[in-house]
């Protein structure tokens, strides 16, 4: 079973992908172009990624006292994934990239997460040269951007402390100018960083020449204190060893050292470590503390990272589909093949009869078409996301701006409601494979340890939801949803002229007015302690409103289409998210409505 | 933090176990020897299973060719139970047993569930031997169960095959007379077995001397075919070494072979195996066939084992509950001690500030406050399940038979409530953690892994469903529904003379009126089809609606107690049952009510 089919409806008779080539960006595209990337990644995924999803469970990252040691296979992928171009995928033309659309880049790299989303694409590498692109200098991204996009060079995200995970505004790492002339060093304002960052994934390997490391520190003030708040952070580049302007290597380390890998409970094949930055393991020209180059101006370093957010928590919600997709691909597999008891609806009383597959048992289609749902739904969702940053970065002023809007709205839904939902088809994965889904012969129990990280990383569910109900929905007086609002209604518009789909359509209008009068009322006390007690309810209902919305409009495509099994598919997952799934938001909204404090007013000694 | 003050309150303020004191089996019986009971459990389990639940979830069991390795510690923890005279804490007196009512039995137990699910107490073998003291020969219960009671044996359930998971008509293990006078052996009418069972727990070890399997097997008709269906399966004592009829090994091994471990996602400190019998590894008088005595008539053997599913679910159900607990404890402690950010309600902007422990945030209230719902009120439907057990074994007969009905409505609720919400509740306690929950440096991920199993084993949850709402909901008439709604009314009854729980009281009223028209809807066309495509959601349904009524009926106890921080917390785990998740059986009843067929009339391509 390929994943292709689904892709390409989503890209071409949903979305309608080709019309990007009319931008002047994509003019050199086609079908063709897009599908030639396609082809590789999904042949390059499946055979140097998923045949060694399993090994790399098993055969964790381990630190011999010098260097960490990754399985070789994780070596021969990451290599062939470099090979292909996509880390500059989105690059222009004159760097070597393929000015490619992000709506298939990211559907290409789709391939990658389902086929063993822990061996790991290039997601953070091509996050940092990308920041490097925007916020760098020349210098900056010809010796450290365009080495990673080669593949030369790795990259990673230094944002986490230990006694500061999701709170950025503790950040404890210290710059200080790196004696006389620092300002002037051609690779940037030169610093000396002292500090500890945690939860940095490929923070230490040997798959790369260098590790390029970006790092959020804070600049003292003239009294030598750290600016409390975000606003005293800065970005600094900080490589594991130190290159010259042409980027080679000058033999000397960086005082960057490994403190620790963190043993995880799945997504064990990428290396993820607490690295000590600055503590005199490596003295750099005798002295200790990490040598890094500032990135953009000190005291703005929040905001170059919060320029690549958008994609990166888009990166996570798809990482977190193609698990899911994983699992239901693997559980309809098996239900197609595994013989077992009898159907109720035929009595199931005739022991003499031979056993049916599990695929003909009503309670496996339920499981079956939950995870087809949730998933299937889920991957239209980051691709209509990611089609929104195309938008953002090639549509005309209007548009664009719209888009980009529209994005603020939608990452917090696009990171978070795969995470959740994505994870429950993983566990009905397993439970569609019974006992043998619970053991390590099977691939399913994998996928849900692996996708149990994606509720946590790039904004925690709780930061998800804050950030949705406590600054999206209000931001520009509310415009962010207004649009939003707009094209749901627009595919209501559509769907109540189509009498199979006309129900749908008022059971979206239906629920979007809830969802609008319990943002009103969460907030009709103007008290962040009052609205935001139960962002997350609210978060997961805002979120299965937009999948309705997603699944209604994409059953609108599928409905114009040929009669045919997948259009049969498309339409019956569509149902079942309105029949089984939408329902639920009663229940999450009026505890948002009511305002409730039961949870937030309860007493530390009464738990 | 201990269990013990929430066991306490539901033992003795609700449930008033004391009271079984006069009954004439637990006359000796007092609060002082039910609590020494407890307190030798709980020592048990913080000395010698708490302390080794990671070292098993690491070394897991592993075969050298000959035997079957688990840690020391799985040993001594091992001998420490048996040597509580926990494994015949329910028999009688004169048998060496404590005559303990199952309450009390089931809350000791607990302790156990808590500290090491996998390094295991004594489910299987205790249900083993009271099977055997229920249906077995005398000499069968001296040889066999009485030495498992002592420690000196183990036992298993062999139901499962590779080709017949739950489906046990299917069962193709064959048992042919052995040779002349197979009917007079001392140890019961003597067979030779041969076929392969899967997921044996404790299949295979050195804990013990011996193993007694019980297995279920068919014995051939005059033509040498099996009977199909369940009505043909026979049960059978097949000890993995031969005994004499004193119980001493006589130093042969039976024909029983280990033929695979399974490695399993969690709960690794359980030894879980493939075993063949008869394949003639081990032949008996030099022939192939694994040596079995009849327990019971012929063809009575699922009849058997049915008399133990009660109390093996109700296990089930309180394992899954106590792993709950576990990461509630764990993440109550975590939240209590971690610093990070500051609360919103106080504008969360004054970076300057220190930062607060992450329990007085909003949202990680809420995450504690659901897992707190979830176990405790688990607990305490297990324990009135447990309480039903004793009222079925020792109360009058109007008592026992009504105790017995509720039991056949409970059972599947008790069995799948706890196995999928306690789940949740520790998929939230990793959450409370952030990173540091899915490393395997703190204990919540294997809760988490450990957990997953259990709605799996002893039943699905498809099963469960088709169980409740395929038979139990209709057996005798409906009056196991009756009966329940009976005692749930008269909670409600109670509950809206008190102020402060009279709009729950009338709530759960509403939700008991909803699932009884849901039951009567879902089968008004009579068609099995149609009434169990949504089984499952029916099951869930009326599970918060069981948990529902058992919270209400909590809380009037504890609004009795005097004024304290846990009064305080049990109100506010009710109240939040009520506001967060009674609401949610709307959308699962809808589908059950209309009879949806979205996911049962999908054709298979359509997948």
């Amino acid at each position: 079973m390929s994943l292709r089919p689904t892709l390409d409806f989503l890209l071409h008779q949903w979305l309608g992908v080709e019309s990007l080539r009319l931008r002047e960006r994509f003019a050199d595209h086609s079908r063709e172009t897009f599908d030639a990337v396609l082809d590789t990644c999904e042949r390059i995924a499946r055979e140097k990624y998923a045949p060694f999803n399993r090994l790399v469970d098993t055969q964790e990252p381990h630190f011999d006292g010098e260097r960490v040691i990754l399985p070789q296979a994780t070596h021969d992928a990451q290599k062939a994934y470099a090979g292909s171009g996509m880390l500059s995928a989105a690059q222009d033309y004159e760097v070597g990239g393929m000015q490619l659309p992000y709506t298939v880049e990211a559907s290409a790299n789709a391939f990658f997460a389902m086929a063993s989303v822990s061996i790991g694409s290039g997601m953070l590498t091509t996050g940092n040269a990308n920041l490097l692109m925007k916020h760098g200098t020349e210098a900056q991204q010809r010796v450290f951007a365009l080495n990673e996009f080669s593949g030369r060079f790795s990259g990673t995200m230094c944002l986490s402390e230990p006694q500061a995970g999701s709170s950025l505004s503790d950040v404890m790492t210290r710059a200080l100018p790196d004696g006389d002339g620092f300002e002037n060093d051609p690779l940037g304002p030169r610093y000396r960083l002292r500090g500890n960052k945690m939860w940095i994934s490929a923070g230490e390997h040997e798959l790369t020449e260098n590790i390029i490391h970006l790092v959020l520190a804070k600049i003292p003030d003239e009294h030598g204190k750290l600016v409390p708040g975000v606003k005293g952070i800065s970005l600094f580049i900080v490589p594991k060893k130190l290159v010259d302007t042409e980027g080679q290597l000058t033999g000397e380390r960086n005082d960057v050292a490994l403190a620790g890998l963190n043993h995880k409970c799945g997504w064990r094949g990428t290396t993820n470590t607490l690295l000590n930055f600055g503590e005199g393991k490596y003295p750099v020209r005798g002295e200790a503390g990490a040598v890094g180059y500032l990135v953009g101006q000190p005291g703005r370093g929040l905001q170059c990272m919060f320029h690549m957010m958008n994609e990166a928590r888009i990166g996570v919600g798809m990482a977190a589909t193609m698990l899911g997709m994983a699992g239901y691909h693997a559980s309809l597999d098996y239900a197609k093949n595994r013989p077992q008891g009898r159907p109720v609806s035929t009595g199931g009383k005739d022991a003499a009869a031979p056993q049916v597959r599990i695929i003909e048992h009503a309670d496996v289609k339920r499981m079956l078409l939950a995870q087809k749902s949730y998933c299937e739904g889920a991957l239209a969702l980051e691709l209509y996301c990611a089609r929104l940053v195309d938008e953002q970065h090639t549509g005309d002023a209007q548009a664009a701006d719209d888009a980009r809007l529209l994005l603020e709205v939608l990452t917090p839904i696009a990171k978070s409601w795969p995470s959740e939902w994505c994870l429950e088809a993983n566990s009905l994965a397993i439970q569609v494979h019974g006992g043998y889904g619970y053991t390590r012969d099977f691939p399913v129990e994998q996928y849900w340890r692996d996708n149990r990280l994606n509720m946590i990383h790039e904004g925690t569910h709780g930061i998800q939801g804050m950030d949705l109900l406590g600054r999206k929905v209000l931001m520009e007086n509310g415009k962010g949803l207004q649009l939003l609002a707009g094209r749901i209604n627009a595919t209501i518009e559509r769907g109540i002229q189509v009498p199979e789909l006309a129900a749908h359509a008022n059971a979206l209008g239906q629920a979007l007015a809830q969802v609008g009068a319990a943002t009103k009322a969460a907030w009709a006390t103007g008290s962040p302690g009052d609205a935001l007690a139960n962002a997350v309810p609210y978060l997961q209902a805002f979120g299965h409103t937009v999948l309705a919305w997603i699944w209604l409009d994409v059953a609108l495509a599928a409905q114009a289409s040929a009669e045919s099994p997948a259009r049969t598919g498309r339409l019956g997952a569509m149902r079942y998210f309105f029949h089984y799934e939408l329902p639920k938001i009663g229940a999450w909204l009026q505890v948002v409505s009511a305002r409730d404090q039961t949870c937030a007013s309860l007493p530390e000694a009464a738990f």
